[in-house]
């Protein structure tokens, strides 16, 4: 056991939230405007550690949490409608644009590698965009060389900001029914209904065993003829998401009654549909920012603790907003599979100035069941947590590394 | 008692905050530019709201919860420095921009609207910022007309979203003094400390007994003549911060002990100072954006049920996000006046399509405390936290009023 | 006499162009919207100027000839309307944003600077311009440091650019009713018809001696009641320019028959009328670009020679597209002053790299009337104009000075 | 021959351009930031001038001539450097994006069209230019229905603008220099010398017999190793020109001198080189506006008439600011046709408001040379020219119909 300090694991006695009668999970799907926000950002910070690394040998610093994406006007019809005016997306944040080189000052391409990545990104995620004609990429990344001399990796780092990262574990089935369906319907189920958009929003409410889902999502106007076609398609949906979710309750629940609803919205008889060129809301009405979607698990959860740090955009060594996110999202998991105790676990991690990030001000770790405060096995659960989150603060420079090679999830 | 079907009261054992070892509670002030940025469209929905009034009669649709603060660059020094590169805010969102009158297409001046009031809230708001040179306004406020024909009360509106707002009650002593501490530093210390600025981020953490509070405050160079003065600034306002704290946990607390520490990013050694020529870190380093600062009730808060729905700048009349985070937390007030039962109260409304905005798919009420499952006082606070409840959704109209009127903080 | 080569002085046979049969001369006015951008241009050069010399001492280098209007929505009507959407401006060009100052990078408050400048002068020239909401004010000023080291005279600079300057004189009468008439709109006449907006264009076009002044010019709504008052204000402003331009036919004419048409463009059976808001088309109609509207004389004169080359916005030190162009119109003023023969003069100024701009690649003179080249006295003018070409070149510097102390129009 | 008024065709005793001592032409091509815009303008127009065939079935309002080029940062190197910051275009200018169409308004693609023909006109035209991420693209063109109902011709169109067209011919020996070494430089040359950019501005001086053409080209850094091979390909460009040009001198000319100077500007010494990343100087130092550079003829002729209005972006069906001086020019190549006189032709076209665009205010024509005004021939010379001018302005439309096929060269 390492000699951390500052890890204090709770047992909490308390209803853990798949236990109590109500119950909202909502994932925002990876063409709604705020993870288009959190997409791009999250590319800009990959592009650009990428770029410093070849340019320069390590990550440099830089802060790029910051899309605004704004909604364009789009004329979708049956059989093909057009996109009117472009979606305009501004790329802000900081980032390092020189550094002393030899007494000299070298430039470093911050805007052209963040639009270059950014352009290749939303080819390959939104299939039915036309990047040359839908979409106004603008930046607005900001000058400045780097101040952080010597920090390459986040074990060196000392913290100059008091921010904290907050993560839960495990998924209840509910989580699981939200997160996976969206991932099902932007995944396998493509080929089958390509009728269906990116732009897919998923809501659960559940109400002691009844779970309404409620989804909303944006239908690709080329691939529908007529109003018969899309009523077909989004029976479809309806039908091949009802099957999955019955698996997802097979495997996590405990033989809950699933509801879906599919673009409850419309209104056939007036002739309302939710229609779109490009299978983006962005395309006309919704505009979107990072951090205002889904938390780094992929989830709103308004039931169980969340940060209001945007984790998208940020860079991977330095700065806490993301990498305590990230990290207590791991140890939570970690932590929950070990307390195999029915438990849900709540992870705060809190920095404070002056302290490197592998130290936290405080490490909270809490223990939830109906009588985890006082279960015998409460100090063999304290001692496991304590040592898994020991464990990865110890090797926090993980956690960068993953997130730089792509490996983690941001929304 | 009316009808209302769908409130659901649940009495909930578990510990409450205030009394778990661990608690952490954030405010960032008027300044920092999160919050800059939900002022400005907060007042972009305001402007719009009395311009609609007074074109046309009533509020009409709009959707402004988006602005973009990009970082300047300044140069500050002591005695008084400059701003080299003014910072740039976007206002961006959607807005009806015309209506049709008499079969005649009229225009209203959406984007003229926002560009004056937000002028005049920038100018009132942060007094050391030079409105004519230090700050680029562009706006980017979407083109629309009205599709909400007869809906100029939210009482009357079908909600088109499926969306949910979260509240609790009542603070602890932690959240007492975050709040209230920078709303002190902004407010009555002023005239005693004018080189504090603006930009005030209050971190609070409690371990046990024992609360930490972080202060960030960007200092105003033209009051500050060189690094003795500085620090004198510094040391005056951890003593009077100190002194404030005092007092509040007199009031609120139980003989908490409260350590202040301000600016401790500074070093005195090197030469790094908070210095800044407005108050605002806007001026050179941190970008901001719409709903990613403080919740409604003016709190981050990572131990209690937060939204991630952005409450600035949604307009207060059809927009669940706005109003339900807004009721959420009068609810849980109401409710926690009420049951007087040390109990922490959790609000959750839940809106879907099809339902008008008085009448939630779900409310949820949970009254939090050790024993509350158990308590034989439960079924009296359901029936209390039921009818405050109704009472609320029956007057939902009166949310909107007092929006509209400006007399809800929304950050 | 200076030895200065290169200064070529011809005696053309020709008739002058006041001699024709045709002669078209067109002034755009101070709010017409390239006006509106050489003005801002100007304005962004001289607010450099100034904050050039506080900070450094001398004016740094910059070239800020680029502002570009785009045109808002307004929606005029009788008794006073009101701006829809807002004329947004970019001002944008290169400037020296730093200084290496005992090894350490000042920063210069460019764009902070040409802000404040460029809002005051709005305010100060468009009166019924709400600067407040009428106008987002966007820059995209270059960086970059001052590589022109020791050139702080226009005389020490060695031209880097192959670039030429053009001018004439003197005024026709066809000229002066042109330059003069849009003076007197935007001058005098403004008390006795406030009515009359800054958006004036004045086209003369003579045809032997009868001349046709069409003027276009946009009336402000707020001063005129109804039709009626509109059309009385359209006949008073017809009729005080018909006796303004009889007086400049004493003057300078010859019994010139002149005809005055104003805004024949309206239509009142149709209703329509030149109607705005502002007195300014920009704020629906018209774009504007620096360098497109008049010459640094004042004019536009297809019957005479001009320089592409945009006189607003450049630096008065370095920049020859600038101090040629207002050099040349100077010497030919002089030339013409002392050659008292009824001729046409012709100046034109060339730089090429190598040459101080005080010596020019070629410096041509062109004295121009019937029988110039045939004159007894040519060789008494070529003396004349030589002199008094290359007196100037020796005293190009206070050229800059004259600039630099705004008291040159470029516009 | 038709009975079209107001056409004057004068004989005007006058030394010709080519036969004074003096003569300055200048080219600025295509890759020259002010030439940018004019291509893009113009790539607008024609693609909206596609669409709106496509969509409504004619050509419908816009005046698409503004575009701003604000210079982006560059790193170049000798073997290939690198774009730092992009290059930022925007497009602005008004077009009619709604039209009614049985009573409902139906909505036309104008910014994304005209991004989709910018995208593909700088990518076919700037070949070392990475579209993905070296520029930004930006569009503000203004909404607004078609109220020109019925004008889908302009010989139908009543003018609504009082401006004015100017043009000359025929081109003289220094004038073909000048227009042809940049297509030769851009054209032929360019497999033989890729080294060479697309930015090359040409500048011819003629005094008396001895031509100077001074020569600025882009070098492409990726084809050049070192400062050898810089000099290199400097020295190939200018003994290529060289003998380009002795043969336009063998055709046109009359035994003429020529000395070719490129990249005088540099400096080895001291390591200057006048090397890019794109061969566009737009990657780092100059900002480039529509209607500032070449005139329709592909000229700027400080010794000959010409316009001010911008042909580039302009509408080719209602914009006599367009047709007009693309007409003027081929009016004036017809008349010096006919009239071999070895006479300089130029012809001013002027509209006023009320007149339909086949029927002008007055066409001018002069016809010059030392003894025009008395020659014999005068007479018959008249009657050809006004055949001529009729003729065309009689067939006004066909002007149209090359403009849209994408026939005429505006810049």
């Amino acid at each position: 056991m390492s000699g951390k300090k500052n890890i204090y694991v709770n047992g909490i006695n308390q209803v853990p939230v798949p236990k109590r009668q109500i119950e909202i999970v909502e994932r925002k799907g990876i063409g709604h405007p705020d993870s288009v926000a959190d997409g791009v950002a999250e590319t800009v910070s990959e592009s650009l550690c990428a770029m410093y690394i070849k340019e320069v040998g390590h990550v440099l610093h830089h802060n790029t949490d910051q899309t605004e994406v704004v909604a364009g006007i789009s004329a979708p019809k049956f059989g093909g409608g057009e996109i009117v005016k472009p979606v305009y997306i501004l790329m802000d944040g900081r980032a390092t644009t020189y550094i002393e080189k030899d007494g000299k000052e070298v430039s470093l391409p911050v805007e052209s590698t963040a639009l270059k990545g950014v352009r290749k990104y939303l080819k390959k995620t939104y299939p039915y965009l036309d990047i040359d004609s839908d979409v106004i990429l603008d930046t607005k990344l900001g000058m400045g060389s780097d101040d952080l001399t010597g920090v390459y990796k986040a074990s060196n780092y000392l913290s100059n900001d008091t921010s904290f990262g907050v993560g839960f574990a495990p998924f209840s089935v509910t989580d699981e029914l939200t997160f996976q369906t969206e991932r099902y319907i932007n995944g396998a189920l493509k080929k089958k209904i390509p009728e269906a958009g990116q732009d897919v929003k998923v809501m659960c409410s559940r109400v002691g065993k009844d779970i309404t889902m409620t989804i909303a999502c944006a239908m690709v106007d080329r691939f529908i003829d007529d109003p018969t076609s899309y009523k077909s398609a989004v029976e479809d949906l309806t039908k091949s998401v009802q099957d999955f979710g019955a698996g997802i309750i097979d495997k996590y629940g405990d033989g809950e009654n699933l509801v879906v609803d599919v673009n409850t919205g419309d209104d056939y008889e007036r002739g309302v549909y939710y229609l779109t060129v490009t299978g983006l809301s962005q395309e006309m009405g919704d505009d979107g920012s990072v951090g205002r979607g889904n938390r780094c698990n992929g989830l709103i959860t308004p039931f169980r603790p969340m940060s209001m740090e945007a984790t998208s955009g940020k860079n991977p060594i330095t700065h806490v907003g993301k990498i305590y996110n990230v990290l207590s999202t791991m140890i939570a998991k970690d932590v929950a599979k070990k307390v195999k105790a029915d438990a849900e676990i709540h992870v705060r991690l809190l920095s404070q100035i002056g302290h490197t990030i592998s130290d936290p001000l405080n490490a909270n770790i809490d223990i939830i069941n109906e009588n985890a405060a006082d279960s015998p096995k409460l100090n063999k659960w304290k001692d496991e947590a304590y040592e898994i989150a020991a464990d990865w603060l110890d090797n926090i420079d993980k956690v960068s590394e993953l997130i730089i090679n792509g490996k983690i999830r941001t929304f």
